[in-house]
């Protein structure tokens, strides 16, 4: 499936031309291996990782959250997430999320999959795992407002993915991985 | 499943804190309908949309390509994907682009799902769409290089979701929404 000659393009550039509290925004000049020079912007890969859970209660019902994204500026269907804390591997960042969003702490937790959002114009990872054995135990989070916790079917999935609220790829990636795994 | 008082935010302000020629950051002040105020920066949503396509050769068959990911500075396997330009709407858009980077135009454009990418922190939505009845097309891109095309089995689509090349959780999505849909 590689093709020959297809290496990656030579960086010959990269300058932060903007950033904030927040954000790096990054320009890029790329040489590909056929000589053609382009200048691409991209946004500054982050220190630290995400991670996501699909917390089960049992093989049937997950914990799904719903929570307001400032993005959209609309309330949405997710899962549990957020980013490591300093000296934390994916697993206590996943269970300390867990605990915080839903109040929840897993017993098992198993990687799912390493998932890019949009690789042309970001560098951001995050890790979805599957969380099983689940206990009741809530730490406080940083929450701004309780976040609002939604056990739901994965037989009626279908119900889900037709909600206007419910619109995440990462989730609807996770939740659909975890129902081909469940299935089996 | 909507609670009682739980009204959106309310949004004190927005303002621009840096901007690039591709990317906008605002900073937005918001008040929670439970009195906790908090400020939050997100990217700017563009004013123009994309699609993403999921082109199927036959039931069994999809078109991947491979595309470098300047974010991730990799190789990536992707679906056909891209901006609306001016005047176009999805159809118009999905098919050009399938012309553009795949080598195919599509006879029936459906809509499977409208995506986001990260509600917290974006605006931005992408609508994913099942490309049938294929037909070949080419129409000349703006890639900087030609982009290799993949056709894939979808019976096989365990193996490609286990590739570390294979990580875009829309291109995952669109793909286990079309094995759903396929399996009936």
């Amino acid at each position: 499936m590689t093709r020959e000659g297809n290496r990656k393009p030579e960086i010959l550039d990269t300058r932060l031309v903007a950033k904030s509290r927040l954000f790096g925004i990054e320009e890029m000049h790329l040489r590909f291996s056929n000589g053609v020079e382009r200048t691409y912007e991209r946004l500054r890969t982050p220190p630290i990782a995400g991670v996501m859970c699909v917390p089960m209660l049992d093989r049937d019902t997950v914990v799904l959250i719903r929570e307001y994204g400032a993005g959209v500026d609309e309330y949405q269907i997710t899962l549990p997430k957020g980013a490591y804390e300093h000296g934390e591997d994916w697993r206590d960042a996943a269970n300390r999320e867990l605990k915080e969003e839903a109040g929840y702490g897993a017993g098992k937790l198993t990687l799912l999959k390493r998932m890019t959002l949009s690789p042309g114009y970001m560098g951001h990872h995050i890790t979805v795992a599957l969380a099983e054995d689940l206990y009741e135990e809530r730490l406080p989070g940083d929450e701004p407002e309780p976040l609002e916790v939604i056990p739901w079917k994965l037989s009626r999935l279908d119900e889900l993915l037709q909600r206007e609220d419910m619109t995440e790829a990462r989730v609807i990636a996770a939740l659909l991985m975890t129902q081909r795994l469940m299935d089996r």
